[in-house]
């Protein structure tokens, strides 16, 4: 088995000597983060084992799938609609790394002052560790925010695979309008690289695929709300995490299945912490696999995550898509208007932000707001000052990047925020 | 007269402190870095002018188009059409700021690692020592970076009256039809503020005073080529900053008249500085007035600055709109079209900007181009790496802010680099 994804690492010509050090630390990592846990439902282990096997069996699955002329396609962002790129029989893996890896490599070629996962995901393939990148036939950036969309073009540079979809800024008619004609352009692009047409039968089919994933996470979600919390905020994390990589129909299952055990759970009384333990809702910039930082130094520091207003998170799964379209037309515009309401800080205005954390606050009875910015977002810094003010529950900002360098300093900050809930 | 000011400030809410200390450190700022400079045209004289009388005369011009009715428009970015704003009688007036400023009070409700421009834009608010934005019926921001996008959230909470156009990022088919309904949706939003119907003959008008202001740039710009250059960088820098708060039709004029005097210099082979005085072509970041540290710092160092690809230069005046149109529609597709022309960095891919920097280099002879950067300008700063691996010249990166504290460093730089050339 091991020499087996050794051979098929080389063939996707991963850096064997990166990569050993990368899943080294991965598996040290995740035993001191998430092994560690007390009282984790027993649904956990599946997604334990896809963790272990992340670089391996799933690898080897999309390797497989590719054999059998399906393409893999490398996504950064929640607005690229996965229903799509299924319909041509795609699959869809996301790209975002969460892990300071490659990047002294990254910073020749981008400014210093660029966000981690940026840094992350261009230092991932200068320094070639990512097998899902490597195995891509596609990659689709957008244009939401500055960093991103500018490192696309260096991104293109080094794999020439690069198709940028505009993402709007503004939530205009114009602004939606234009959303809809990149989703047309995006049909076209898939159809020429899977050459297939898409069908209306197939794209109604993927889109009540990827519905049922988002219906599983709600229910997830919908689950923290209980006091004991069932489940860790990390554990949620971690499946949320997977849901940018796993088959969206086997994933869905194993949600489902957890969510079964939890509401056992909930039935009993049983917990991951006592009732009564301190209730966070974390809202900020998203956790990119293997990004655990802030949860772990949470929930180490006697509090519960209850919710991410995140992209992993809420802002993935916060509604579906209409089934009952009858042209594929319709199906794209029921897409846009769906993916269009998620509220991300690169939109002006973007009140909705504020009212989905308001709701998700009340829910989730989160007694706190964590803040989370990674060092240089834009967009998400300058969000924290309106959401600070509009919100009522008491606001911790954590404004870090993926080092452990200033855990020791955070981990204070959040003791004692949590004392005071 | 001076108490006329006072009362004048005073009646637009200004702050007096802060304001007179503005000024004053304007005044001596001025004094050091323009008024010391050797072999001036005489045509500068105007120019020097009309900074003394920047908050003076020109804002008792606008207080008295106001009062027969005109509306004055602020803008930030040179994809925003004065022609239209002109169009309806509108007085059109740029509104980046180029001093730190209240850059404490920003810091308030800006992160920190906000560029300069934007804190200073935001600053001047906050400290109320703008007579321009004070000024203004209506501010018009647009969606071209994620700071000042986010920033005229802020800024719209300080005035309520901000109103967005967005900007396309790709230069698409969509992103074109995106652009043109942005300037559709202008179009009434100006004649909705002004009470005015835009006309075919105004327009017309007002699309020839603008080419007009342009082609006289575009003359100036072209006098920069001759070796000895009969114009320093500084001066030319500041024909070009009020560019954006003068009336067009005397500014056009004095512009000429300059160039009529330094077409004289060039016969007679008189220049700033003698003849083979290395040549800088700067590229990058806007030079918002009193921005001029960089030009400042190269031209006591030895060198000569001979053009700006940059919002203030090349990327105002570039082309201009072609005056034969019959329809106010056929009007706004040209000027659609000519806008988005500009090279801006906010756009991906943006190779238009490349070329423009090679056409530079050529047409003015520059040895050296320097990359100017207002530090955590995310476009600008990821581009430094493409354009340094296009260009053929040495190549100078200065990463800065508006601060003197970095001078003595940056100046040994510069000296270091103009020794090279």
């Amino acid at each position: 088995m091991g020499e087996d994804y050794i051979k098929m690492w080389e063939n996707l010509g991963i850096d064997l000597e990166n990569h050993d050090c990368l899943l080294k630390a991965l598996a040290e990592f995740y035993q001191q983060i998430y092994l560690s846990q007390e009282n984790r439902p027993e649904g956990m282990k599946y997604f334990d084992f896809v963790v272990s096997e992340a670089h391996g069996l799933r690898i080897k699955e999309l390797l497989e799938a590719k054999q059998q002329g399906k393409k893999v396609v490398g996504v950064f962002c929640v607005y690229v609609p996965e229903e799509m790129i299924r319909a041509v029989d795609g699959i869809c893996v996301g790209l975002c790394a969460g892990a300071q890896i490659g990047f002294e490599e990254a910073e020749k070629v981008l400014p210093k002052n660029t966000c981690d996962l940026i840094k992350a995901f261009i230092g991932f393939k200068l320094t070639q560790v990512c097998p899902y990148t490597e195995s891509c036939d596609l990659l689709i950036g957008e244009t939401t925010c500055d960093g991103k969309k500018k490192a696309y073009e260096i991104l293109n540079k080094l794999t020439q695979k690069v198709y940028v979809m505009e993402v709007p800024h503004m939530k205009t008619e114009r602004g939606r309008e234009l959303f809809l004609k990149e989703l047309f352009a995006l049909k076209n692009k898939l159809e020429e690289l899977s050459q297939q047409t898409m069908t209306l039968e197939r794209f109604k089919e993927e889109v009540k695929v990827v519905n049922e994933k988002r219906k599983a996470l709600m229910r997830l979600e919908k689950l923290r709300s209980y006091d004991p919390a069932p489940i860790s905020g990390l554990d949620a994390l971690l499946v949320n995490q997977i849901a940018f990589y796993d088959d969206p129909v086997r994933f869905t299952q194993k949600v489902n299945e957890l969510c079964d055990e939890l509401e056992e759970r909930v039935k009993k009384g049983i917990g991951v912490k006592p009732k009564g333990t301190p209730r966070i809702l974390i809202t900020g910039c998203p956790f990119a696999l293997p990004n655990w930082k802030l949860h772990h130094m949470i929930e180490t520091s006697g509090a519960v995550v209850v919710g991410e207003e995140s992209c992993i998170g809420r802002r993935y799964y916060h509604s579906l898509v209409p089934e009952d379209f009858s042209s594929i037309e319709e199906g794209i515009k029921l897409l846009a208007e769906r993916y269009l309401k998620t509220p991300c800080a690169c939109f002006t205005p973007n009140p909705e932000r504020i009212e989905e954390i308001q709701n998700m606050a009340k829910e989730l009875k989160a007694q706190g707001i964590v803040y989370y910015s990674i060092q240089f977002c834009t967009p998400y810094l300058f969000e924290a000052y309106q959401v600070e003010s509009a919100v009522d529950l008491p606001f911790l900002k954590i404004d870090t990047n993926y080092s452990t360098e200033d855990i020791g300093q955070l981990k204070t900050r959040c003791e004692a925020f949590i004392e005071t809930l």
